[in-house]
């Protein structure tokens, strides 16, 4: 994504502390206190702009959704959607997916979203790919037994790797799509990339990952 | 495949004992006695009309091949082109993928493909892939641990399939391709099948699963 510099980002984010928690890592273990409902919570890392997980959260209050980006000035767009909208089923996390295991206590989270994320291309960039197995290892921390990873992108590169460093890690696929917008899949709500890229063409991949119990 | 009546298949078979077994069971353990040199031994399950073997055959004379194919009709065509090439390290075998337990000792092949095996779309007809469970338990048990299987097909519900029930059943995999042909992958062999359905444009996907040794 190409960043602008947005030197009011971070003012803007502590101004909203209600949707920010300035420190996230105090609510490890009691996101649950942050929302109207105790219910299950669902996350997305890498939420760019924000687009799929308002939506989502528009469509399924009955989940709780929280937003974890890194990026200051890509992070305050969700924020103003946020102000706008002012959802009771959404948090904004700013901070690092390496970090999980210090924001969330295990199985605090019930179902992890990732989202065309940055692809990585090259080699000896490829621990930075979200679905490597540093990563993976964060996110098992804090799902439950059996937890889920949803994972959609339109990069054919990246898509190749997560199913080879996923099911290497010991996940299993519960399912695969190797063109989501051709396929009966219902309910599927798309990323601002995902508009972008699908409308010139591009197929979309999407796979839904279990982590094994009895590692 | 479209199959034509070929009455004097079964006869030609029975011709050139040789290249075709008469009772394959009885080479159980003993495969490598048929061949020239002993040297590993890697399957074909369902090698149609054969292009494919008979050239892997060609281009790896330190690798001994054995075609597996059920269909009468279609083997004879396999032995066609033995008759005329006589490859020392070429055998084939008309019997069924599922009764592989019958044919071969554990362990006694080295690695097993599979290519553009029949989709059996219908849900009511998924036990009948050849990358189903009961098919993978059979490849497992012939194949030494960390034993591979390599697949490709066009058909993208197969291969999708393919995904969940390998990495259900325990395999991960080493690696991916989503499009075999605008890929760097050295050395490919092309399929009566892939010649003609990459022709019109499709894509080919290609996968290395491994069998893990801990199960």
């Amino acid at each position: 994504m190409r960043l602008r510099n947005k030197p009011w980002a971070q003012d803007k984010l502590n101004e909203y502390p209600q949707y920010v928690p300035t420190d996230p890592t105090k609510y490890k273990g009691k996101w649950q206190s942050r929302f109207e409902k105790e219910q299950p919570i669902h996350i997305e890392v890498g939420s760019g702009k924000g687009q799929f997980i308002m939506n989502m959260a528009k469509a399924h209050p009955e989940i709780n959704y929280i937003a974890v980006e890194i990026q200051t000035s890509v992070i305050v767009s969700i924020l103003e959607k946020q102000i706008e909208e002012a959802l009771p089923n959404v948090q904004i996390l700013h901070g690092d997916g390496s970090d999980l295991s210090e924001y969330f206590a295990p199985a605090e989270i019930s179902l992890l979203y990732l989202n065309f994320s940055d692809p990585w291309p090259k080699t000896r960039h490829a621990k930075r790919r979200l679905t490597s197995p540093l990563f993976l290892k964060q996110y098992e921390g804090i799902l439950p037994e059996n937890g889920e990873v949803h994972f959609k992108t339109d990069n054919q590169g990246l898509f190749e790797h997560s199913l080879e460093s996923m099911s290497e890690y010991g996940m299993y696929f519960k399912q695969v799509w190797l063109d989501l917008h051709k396929s009966d899949f219902e309910g599927n709500v798309m990323t601002e990339y995902e508009e972008k890229f699908s409308s010139r063409g591009n197929r979309i991949y999407r796979l839904e990952a279990v982590f094994r119990s009895n590692k």
